[in-house]
C-alpha cells in the first residue's frame, strides 16, 4: 500500500488545543518561514501521492465504478483537479483559461451551486478523456495553482483554499484505494493492487487499562489549524462515566460471534439491519468468503486467508451494533471516542480501521455552513448517516486528527470500518 | 421491557418529577383505592375508546391498507387484541382458550420472537376474520382479560402487562386515524372520516416570550408512573444557550416558504431530502392540493381550504428542517424540546401536532431493553429514525407526557407532524 | 370496434360458418320474435349472474386487490355497470342523469379516450362507494338500460352496443373468480368462496384418436353471430402437418415432470422463463403448498388435496412451454387448436381450462380496431402476450367459441389456465 | 465505418434455395478447391475485421458496459475466442492448453450448459484481464484454431463448428458497434468512434414499384449453405395480398410524425408502448437531441444534424409499430417481409438498418434446437422478442441473408433498427 513519503501536513502548532497530550498521528511539521514555499511544498507533496496510489492501474482499472457508490480512481484523479479549477482557479486567477470546459460537466461531484453534473451511478461511462488526457489535466492545473501561489497577492483569500482543496485531495486518495478494492472485489480472478501489501499491525495487546471517562468534556476543534466545518463549533458535553475499550475488536472476535449464530439471530439486529441481512444475504463481513471451510477476505494485496488476530474491517454498523449487543456491551459515542482518544487512552486509534460510533451524524449546536458551493461540502450529508471516528489504512499521512468526524450510512461496508466498544459504569 | 414501579396507569403529581408546574394534558385521575377496579375501569374506557374510533368507518373502510407503513383499521383492532393474548392471556391464564389459533399470525406485527406473521405490507389482504368476527374477537379478548384482572393473585406481574397492553393500544389508536386518512386521501371523492370534524384550535398568539434555555438538565423519565423503556433511563444533558420557540410554524408561514421557492431551492435542503422533494415530486406539505388557484387539504373532515392561522402539517422531517434553514433558524433537539416543555415554556405542545425534533432517535446512555419478546417493542427501530416531541390531536387523552418520545422516518409524511422552531444565543 | 352484423346476442346455426359439426358449449337459444324482449332478457341474465357470483363475497371481500394484475369484486361490479353508462346511456339516451359523476375516474380502466382514471393498482383503496352503494349504482344504470333497450328507436345501433356491453361483463365475471380466487390464496386461513365446489369432472379418458390436421383452413370468425374485433378477419392459414392431443395435460403429468426435476433443469425452459423460475421460486403450479409431503391446491373450494386426474391448471406460458420440452413436444398454436376444436377432435376444449397456445397474440391480417374509445378494447394489447383458447370452469355460459382469443402475459398464473401438447408428424 | 477488407464467406451455391435471382449483398466466393486453406482464410479474415473493428478504441473504451444489454468491447473480443475455446478447442484438440482456465467463467455469455459465468450487467467490472492479456488471448487461440484446421482428420465435425465461430463472431462485430455507440452516446462530450465517418446512402428514391404478394410461398433456409437453426426447418407460408413498401422509412418521415403529435397521442400505441414512452421519456428515436430548434443524432461519427434523407434508425419495435399506426399502415410480417426480398422488390433491404417485422420471434413448425450447450444459441429467446429482417450499416459482409431473423426485445432502440411499411389490399 501506497505510504506517502513525507509525514508533512498543515496543522498549525495548536497551544489551546485538542489534542498536545494525546498519542496521534504524528505532528505536522512547524509553519514555514516562507509560506507561500510551505504551501507549495504541501500542494505538490499532496499532488504526488494521488498519482502515486493510481500508478499501480491500468487505463481499465482505472475507468470502472462497480457501484453507484463508488467512483472510477480517473475519476477522483480529475475530480479533484477540478476543485481547484473551480474554487481556487476561477475566482482567483482571472488570466486561467480552463483546460476543457466540459470537464465542469464531467468532473463536478455533487455542488448543486456550481452547476449540472454527470450523474453519480454514470461516472463509470466516461471513457474519454482517457488516463492520458487526465494526466494532463491535472499539469495544467498544477502548473496554473503553482504560479498562482508564488504571485499572489492575496494569499489570506488564497491559501485557506488551497488548504481546503489540499485535504479534499486527501479524502480522495482514500476512496481511490477503498473503490477500487471494492472493483476488484467483483473480479473473480482477485487481482492484487500491490500484491506485497501486508495488514498493517497494530498494538500487539492493551498497554494499559481501558478508558474511563465521565463529566463535562470539550469535543471538536478549537485550535487554529485545519478542520472541516463539521468539527466546528468546539463545545461542551456531558458524558455519563463510561469504559471504552482500549482495543479494537478481533476478526477472531467476529469469528466467535459468527459461531455463536450471530447473523442468524434477529434479537441481536436492528429492525434495518436485520432487514439488511436478510436482503444482501450477509453472513460474514464485506469481502469474506469461505473456500473449503476456511474464511478468505480479499484485501489490496488480493485474496488472502483470515487472520484472526488483526482488527476486525468490511463491517456495516448494523453488523457493529449487533456485534456490540451480542457482546453485552454497546458502540462509544463519537463524543464518549473523542474524550478518551484525546485522554490517550486508546490503542490503535488512528491508521487501522475507521471506527463506528453510535452517534448519528449531526451539526454540532451552533454549526453553521460556508455560504455558496463550498457550503454543501458537509452540512447537507448530515442525515441518515453514522459518525466514524479515528482513521485507517487507506487515510493519507497527515489527515488524522481526534476531531475528524467520518460518516457513512449504516449499510455500507466498503470502508475500512471497524469498532471497538465501550459500556456504562454502573 | 418498561417495568412500571407501581401499578398505576395514569401518573401521580410528581413534585420531584418531570413536570409539576408544566402546562401540559390534563392530569390523571388519582388512583384507586382498589387497584382491581381501577385497572378494570382503564381497561373498559382504554378499549371502548378504539371502538369508538373504528365507529364512523365500514366493513370496507376497515380492511384496506393504502400503502406499507399504514395499517387497516381492522388489523389495529386486532393486532392489540392479539397483544394481551400473547403476552397476558397465554403467559397469566392457564385457562384461556385462544379465540381462533391462526390469528397469532394474522395479528402479530413485528414480535420476532413470538413467532411467524404475515407480511406487514399485505396486512390489508386479510378479508377474512371480517369486521363482525373481530368484533367477536374483541369482546372474547374482553372478558377474559376482565375475568383475570379480577382474579389474579399476582397483581404485581399482571397489571403491568395490563399498563403496557393500554399504553400500547392507545399507540395504534392514533395510527388508526393517521392510517384511514391516508387512505381517504387517495380516493379522488375525499370521503370524510368525520363531517363534522374540525381542527382544534390551539393558543391564538404567543402568551409569552420564548423560552431560553442553558446548562445541565435532567431529561427522561425518572417519576413512578408509567413509561416506556425509551424514556429510560433519565439522564443530565448539557445544553448550549438556545432559544425555543413558543409557538407552532402555520399554514400561513408554510405558504411564505413556498411563495419564496422553498421546494425549488436545493441549498435549502439536506441532500437525501432533496432527493425526496425530486422523486416524490413535493411541492407542499401531504395532503395539499391546489384547485382554481386555491390550496385545500384533505382532513379527517373531508377536503378543507387551508386555514393560514393553523399549525402546518403533514410535513417530513425533510421539509421541517429545510423550513427552519430558511427561516435562518434550526430544529430544536429533543432535549432542548423537552427542558423548555419542562418550563412551560411552550404554546401548544401538545394535542395538535408531533414536532420534529433534530435528535436521530438514539438510546439514552445505559438504555437496556426487556428480555424477550416485548424487548423488540422500542429498541430495535433506534437507527435511521428523526424524534418527534409533545402529541397530537390524535394522541388520546392521558397518553401525552414531556418525556414521551415519538419517532418516524425522515421521509414520513402521513403523521400529524408540524414544527417549531429554535435559535441559539450567541 | 366489434360490429356484430345482426343484433343477436347468441349465435345462429352457422352452416357455412366455424363450427356446426363441433363439440362446444350448449348452443345459445334461437333468436327471438321481438328483438327487443331478447336483449332484455339477456341483459337481466347476464346482469344477475354477476350478482349471482358476488352473493358470496363480504364487504371486505369485494374491496381488496391482491395483485396490480387483479381487480376487486366491486370494482368489477362498478365498472361494467360504468361501461354501460358511458357507451351506452350517454351517447344514446339525452334523458339520462349519471348517477355519480365521480364513478367515471374511479371505475374507468384502461380507456385514454375516455378520460383520467384511477390508477390501476390502486383500485383496491376505493372503500367508498361501498358495496351497498355499488349495488344502487347497478340497479341505476339497470333501470335506465332496461328503459332504453323497450324504447328506443335506433335499435341498430342500441343493440350492438348493449351486446358488447353484455360480452364485456361477461368477461368481467371470469375475472371476478380468478381475481378473488387470488385475494383468498394469500390468505392463510385458506378461506373457501364456495364450500362444496368442486373441480368440473372432465372427459375420463380420450373418446378417440388424437387430432391430426394439415393443410389450409379458415380460422376466424366469419359467421353471423357475435364475436370481438380479435377475431377477424377470418381467413385462410396453412399447417404443417402435426398432432394435437384429445386430452389435457394432468396433475399426475405434472407431478411426474416435477419427479424429474423439471423446475431444477435450466435447459427445458426458455431464458425468461428461467428467469422467472428464479425470481419467483416457482416449484410447482401457482397456488399448490406442500404440507407433510403431499401436495395441496388452493382452489374455489378452499385448501384441497392435488388430484392427479384432474387437469393441471395455473401454469404460466412460460410452464407450459417447459413442461412440452420435458415430454419431447411442443404447444399447439392457435390455428391449429382452432382447426383440430372445429373438427371435433378435442376433449375438454371448453369450460374446464383455458388452453396455452405458442403463438403471441398479434393482429389477423387485415384487423381493423374500431375507431374512438372501443378500440382500445383488445388491439392494443397485442403485444408480449401469448394466447389461449376454449374456456375455463370460470366462463360464463354461452360465452365460448371455437375462435374466442384470450391472452395473458406469459408469466401469468393466476388464470384458470393449463394446456394440451402437440407434436409435428413427421 | 469499418469496412471488410475482403468480402469472402461462407456459402456454398445454393442451386435451389433462397434467393437466387434476389437482389442482396455479394454472393460469397466459390468453394475452395482446398477447404482447409478456404477456412484457413476464413477465420483468419473474420478474426482481422473484429480487430479491425476494435482497433479505434481505447483500453477505457474496451472496459466500459454502458447498459445490462451491452456488452464490453474487450469482452466481445475475449467471449468469441473463449467459444472457439469451448465449442472447437476443447472437445477436437486433445493436445489444447486453455490460455486461463478462469477465463471459462469471465467470458461464457449465457450457456448454461458450459457451466457458471459472470452475472451480464457486471460484465463491465472486468478490469484484468486487459487489453494487451486479450490480444495474447486471442493469439493463443487463433494459433490453436489454425494448427487444428490444418491438421485435423475429421474435417467434417470440425468445419461446422469452425463456420458457426465465425458466423458468432460476426454477429459480435456488429454488437460491438451498436454497444461502443451506446457507450460513447452516455458521454457528454459525444466522442466518434471514427470522425470521418458517414451514413450509407442507400437508394435515393424508389426505383419501381412496390411488392405486391400473395399466395403460398416458401420461407425459411432450405439451401446447402450456412444458417443458424432457427431459420430451420423451410416450410411453406400462406400470405394474404399485401403491398410492402420499396422504401425505408426516412428521419423526414419521422420528423412528420414526431410535428404530428406522435409521442403524445395515446392512441397510436400498444399499451406497452405507450407505458414506455411514459417511463422513459421518449420524444424522438435513440440518441436524437434538440440543440437550439435543430435536431441532432449521435453517431458513429459524433453528433451530427439529422438528415431527412436518411433512413429513420434507433426506434424501438413500439415506436415502428406507432408510426406505422399513425400511416394507416402496418409492419409486414417476417414472411411477408422475405418474400418481397426474394422476389427483389425490396429497395435497401441489406447494409442500412435492421427493418422491424410484426412478427414475434417464434419457432418454425418443427425447429429442433441442436443437443447440447450449442442448443442454447437461440431457442431459448423464442418468447418476448421481436422480429428484424435485412441487415444494418454494422453487419459484416458476408452475413446478410433473405432468410436471417434478427430479434430484440420491442422496447431496443440501441440497435440500427428502422422500418419499411405494409398495407393489406382490399
Amino acid at each position: 500500500m501506497p505510504r506517502p513519503a513525507a509525514s508533512l501536513f498543515l496543522r498549525l502548532p495548536d497551544p489551546a488545543g485538542d489534542g498536545a497530550a494525546v498519542a496521534e498521528p504524528p505532528e505536522p511539521p512547524q509553519p514555514p518561514g516562507d509560506p507561500r514555499r510551505f504551501w507549495l511544498d504541501a500542494f505538490r507533496a499532496v499532488r504526488a501521492e494521488t498519482e502515486r496510489r493510481a500508478a499501480p492501474l491500468s487505463a481499465e482499472d482505472q475507468v470502472v465504478q462497480s457501484m453507484p457508490d463508488a467512483s472510477p480512481t480517473k475519476w477522483h484523479r480529475a475530480h479533484v483537479t477540478w476543485f481547484f479549477e473551480q474554487f481556487l482557479l476561477r475566482p482567483f486567477d482571472p488570466a486561467y483559461r480552463p483546460f476543457d470546459e466540459r470537464f465542469a460537466y464531467l468532473f463536478n461531484s455533487y455542488y448543486v451551486a456550481a452547476g449540472p453534473r454527470q450523474a453519480r451511478p454514470q461516472r463509470g461511462l466516461i471513457t474519454r478523456p482517457g488516463v492520458a488526457e487526465t494526466t494532463a489535466y491535472r499539469a495544467h492545473v498544477d502548473a496554473a495553482v503553482a504560479a498562482l501561489i508564488e504571485s499572489t497577492n492575496d494569499g489570506e483569500a488564497v491559501m485557506p483554499i488551497v488548504e481546503i482543496g489540499l485535504n479534499h485531495e486527501q479524502q480522495h486518495q482514500e476512496l481511490l484505494l477503498t473503490d477500487i478494492l471494492h472493483a476488484f472485489a467483483q473480479n473473480e480472478t482477485h487481482p492484487a493492487y500491490d500484491a506485497d501489501w501486508r495488514w498493517p499491525r497494530g498494538t500487539a495487546a492493551a498497554t494499559a487499562a481501558d478508558a474511563v471517562i465521565a463529566g463535562i468534556h470539550m469535543i471538536g476543534h478549537a485550535g487554529a489549524g485545519f478542520c472541516f466545518d463539521n468539527e466546528r463549533p468546539a463545545h461542551q458535553v456531558l458524558l455519563q462515566p463510561v469504559r471504552v475499550s482500549r482495543a479494537l475488536v478481533t476478526n477472531g472476535e467476529w469469528l466467535d460471534f459468527m459461531a455463536d449464530g450471530g447473523y442468524a439471530t434477529p434479537s441481536l439486529w436492528l429492525a434495518d439491519g436485520w432487514a439488511a441481512v436478510e436482503s444482501h444475504g450477509w453472513t460474514a463481513p464485506g469481502y469474506w468468503r469461505q473456500i473449503d471451510g476456511a474464511w478468505y477476505s480479499m484485501t489490496l494485496g488480493g485474496l488472502n486467508p483470515v487472520d484472526p488476530a488483526l482488527p476486525a474491517c468490511h463491517v456495516s454498523y448494523y453488523e457493529a451494533d449487533a456485534f456490540a449487543r451480542w457482546a453485552g456491551k454497546h458502540l462509544p459515542s463519537e463524543a464518549e471516542w473523542e474524550v478518551a482518544a484525546k485522554s490517550g487512552a486508546l490503542d490503535d486509534a488512528f491508521g487501522i480501521v475507521w471506527q463506528w460510533t453510535r452517534s448519528a451524524y449531526s451539526p454540532y449546536p451552533g454549526y453553521q455552513a460556508a455560504a455558496g458551493a463550498l457550503g454543501e461540502y458537509n452540512g447537507k450529508f448530515m442525515i441518515n448517516q453514522m459518525v466514524l471516528r479515528g482513521s485507517s489504512l487507506a487515510t493519507p499521512a497527515g489527515h488524522s486528527r481526534t476531531t475528524y468526524r467520518n460518516f457513512f450510512y449504516p449499510s455500507a461496508r466498503w470502508q475500512f470500518s471497524g469498532l471497538r466498544l465501550a459500556e456504562f459504569e454502573r
